[in-house]
């Protein structure tokens, strides 16, 4: 069986685990108070070019958001996000389970873009009636976005501008944010995403961790009392140790860029197979999720040799299915799908 | 200044406010467990022609639909409402600070559709990936809508059978039912809102109470141990004489229907001035409000005499409003509005 | 049938209900944007000597608990009461339900100590693993306290000095403070009250009015977006009128100072009674509420004729009951009752 | 630096460990789905000799608390333990904030008893006002406690045949379960557990795993759509592998009991040192917890070599302190520690 249905169907890179491996017998302080979490948060700060960043450890993607979110809005906010974005649709209400309304807007290919936000915020304030409205207190994007899609530099500037203006932070997901910094033709680097947003995640669970994603305030903003915080919603692992080894790991000698690396030229060549084939794709991704229009029949067919996800119904014949690649992929896996497909 | 801005301008009905005054000095039980209470929660009953009804009363609209909403989901499960519901706009977010999300439909006029419904719960149980969303719960619809519009008894029906199919319980949010009940041309009675509904509730607050909502459910399915909820969201008056007295009058002799019946005569003598006067209508409403596309300058200018309210801006030079009959609308008031307009 | 089970027996004193009556008619605004409420609001401010106060008013007790303590406290915040406080006990969780803990200090007559306070407070921050506990957010105290106590002047005086070295603010439940300001032998005014406290609400549900209940910002200390705050809690009123009425005709004329002191000359009559009579008191209250050990014997007994409030079991064959006079009480049930112990 | 102060200061056991490497690559289906997920819970449930448990994996304590409590009880329920228990005072108020209350019952030696606790829940439905309180809705016991200490067999027995009077499931905090199973003089086997206690989990992150919690339902009693609520509360992890390995190789030939052993056998080493020394105990504890009563002068000059964990002040000049071992802790630490003391 071959598995391209998501970027999280193995463990962790070979030198992340070494790392865990090496430092297990070592007795180190609880959550997240030793010196591998305090190297691992350095050496993130220096990735970003962000010496002011204050940064922390938590176990996945929807913990981490529903806590940056939750703890980033007062009581009368709720989030921005684009209507396909993650915590509107696939977090099983868990922005709203902490009190918040998911605030949603139009999108293209994922993206919201910096005229509709500052359009949407505008009428909100025109609104006479707004007082008995949930307010906007934060903007959730995610980069690469839910379809794969990545936004510009110029598009992030655009976000952050009208952000500021409406003194609204910018909060970005990053669970795939290797995949989007090693994609072509981005001209988005690492030191931008911190630049322009207010808080980001750099995703570990996809890209080559066992669990964990590095939660970065890029303006020495987390709020305070953040890890009472992050006790109370039930995310503060007594190891915190399990964190900051493998981002310790993951950002020496550039790891976290190298892997994500391996995704991309897997998806690339993948995408090249598909289009030769002629198969249909249903949005162009640069970076390791590639939609793909299948017919039923043939999609029952190949599920029978490769995992794929489902993504939604086309219609009566057709349905979308997802492939994704990882730091994990093997080419030779890849030319066994082409085989197939 | 002649108010036609909404339909709670004024106080109660003379017959409501006098009941209060004439019971005033009655040592009564507390927390809703007086007499009074039981003779208006048997008065609806009768009304509803539904012997088997849980009935309870609440203050306001917003408290009730959070209420109802809150205690017949599980935690897991949202509510499904029009994406122009009070619930999905207008209350602050009250059911997210409850815990839960509300999933939206396409609308028209207001209303959803048995289709819409049908087609959205087929997807939601067909996508693969369903147990990462949120479940629906129950499905929310108000009548009269936010825009003054109606269901039909055969529409109210379809969007029953499809509830009682998936096995979700149907509400009804009738802040304003007196005037949907009164309007001319509507085939659904009280006892059909009975019949079709699992929950609904008879708006006292907009239909000549001072505050008030009664709850009904219909099926005997009122949540274990209701008060203690309602206690719990400090929503339990310690006096519950004061709504159990007001719905007591309103539903003594058909007061609640002669009221609105009121309102709809205004309303509807105000719509064919304004017809006269070649307004331009932003939706036909056969109820007490009417929308109306006025310049900016129009209403400049009316706004120093006739409080109305703003509903949204159209374009630069245009905004929509809001006129609202009551129960207490002098027809002295519509033919000022008259000379006026 | 006798009625001293509570303060909340009867609707509305005679000059509030004529008040509303009075304004049934004029057109106001919604949602407590009325003169009505401002009016009240300047005559709160002119009875407190506390010219920069915000004042709102909302529906009930345990209603403005669960609003004023959930909305100033931060997430990661509780608040600290008497193991016997409202707010503890009888309120079915609503602190709870809003998400902050009740952190119980121990009490003597439902009062806490600024000396048990101050203890605590310092443990707290002693404790290496704070971090991981509820930080305590503000100090809850009530008066009259739930067993009809009183705080003197210099008690409030202790409590508020401990607070204000804390940075945290002091909130008095005052759901009877009509009847503790009308006390014999207290030293405690209304502008002692707005002093000492940074929060603190005037009861007018037990004091005269149909419901409502006045929530006094001494210190212009209203949490920002406060209304939008109560919308979300379902608790504003769209006839805000109903509350800013009634408050403004408690406080016109000393109206509620003067029903306050009808309580306590009714109550002062009963305990002399029941003092000659021989019976057993449980608490010694100088307010309105009067704990008496009976038998159960001599408790059914009077049950038939009476209504008390059972309080708790004191032993096999002994119960705690509660007699309350109120704004209501006529001074010739008192005697009848008193020919019935 | 001797490492005494609890007993997560190392990674995982090294066969542990050992089994994630070898399963690295396999590519494996996401949340928990996997075959690995599997066995173990049919390890676990042979274990428990009961086969019809509902199992499965969260990642700490504290939110594996959180998410049983708050998905076993209705609204208006909360839970009832030990006003020393884990919920009560260190997870930062994570009940209170998923809505529901801790109903605090006084203890001995952190243990509540089935008197007290009996006679707390006929007081509760004989007060006349129990529907204004919060329902007993869960009771929580730890086992060991808190302070080390644990249950007897017929302790166990006696507490759940109360639960079973009152209809409220029984639940059992075993983070440290496989300390308690291996002490001296224990007569309660896992088996008895799973018997008497209607949901428990056994303690991964303290006994012998990186990250991990076994949540057992014994009666088959999961709540259903339990995954979709572990995913709202932000606790699915995308890897459940990383669970689901673990506690495969800790229930592979009994080496939960086994690795629990080592640091009973240190725990009993370390106790006969500190009372040949003349150490005072503050409480007896059968467990690998062990707590002394230091002058502080003494704890001072301790600090600068072993690591122990503040407990409380005892007074001006003693604090208790706390001393954990293990299954990591080696026996020629205690004798360096024995040096020290």
């Amino acid at each position: 069986m071959l598995a391209f249905e998501n970027d999280y169907s193995e463990g962790a890179h070979d030198k992340v685990l070494r790392r865990l491996l090496e430092t297990n017998m070592e007795q180190l302080s609880g959550y997240g108070t030793d010196h591998y979490c305090e190297s691992a948060k350095d050496k993130i700060r220096k990735a970003c070019s962000c010496p002011q960043a204050d940064v922390c450890f938590l176990a996945g993607g929807t913990q981490t958001n529903q806590i940056v979110i939750s703890t980033m809005l007062k009581p009368y906010e709720g989030v921005i996000a684009a209507e396909t974005g993650h915590v509107s649709t696939h977090e099983a209400g868990a922005v709203e389970c902490a009190g918040h309304k998911v605030l949603n807007l139009p999108q293209e290919e994922g993206k919201i873009s910096a005229g509709v936000l500052d359009g949407w915020l505008h009428s909100f304030y025109e609104d006479e009636n707004h007082e008995h409205m949930v307010f906007p207190g934060i903007v959730y994007i995610s980069h690469p976005t839910e379809y794969g899609t990545l936004y510009t530099k110029s598009e992030l500037a655009g976000l952050s501008a009208v952000c500021s203006r409406y003194k609204i932070p910018l909060y970005l997901d990053g669970a795939r944010l290797g995949y989007g910094l090693a994609a072509d033709g981005t001209d988005v680097t690492l030191k931008d995403v911190a630049e322009y947003c207010d808080v980001f995640y750099i995703g570990g669970t996809k890209v080559g961790a066992l669990c964990g994603e590095a939660v970065v305030f890029t303006k020495a903003n987390m709020p305070p009392h953040f890890m009472t915080m992050v006790k109370q919603r039930g995310a503060l692992l007594a190891k915190g140790r399990l964190l900051g080894i493998q981002f310790d790991a993951l950002f020496t000698d550039g790891l976290y860029f190298e892997i994500g690396r391996n995704a991309i030229v897997a998806a690339d060549r993948l995408k090249r197979i598909l289009k030769e084939k002629g198969y249909e794709f249903y949005i162009k991704s640069p970076t390791n999720q590639i939609f793909v229009v299948l017919e039923n029949r043939k999609l029952e067919q190949l599920k029978r040799e490769v995992a794929v996800s489902f993504w939604e119904k086309k219609d009566e014949d057709h349905t979308v299915v997802r492939f994704a690649t990882s730091w994990a992929t093997r080419m030779e896996d890849v030319e066994k799908l082409a085989a197939l497909l």
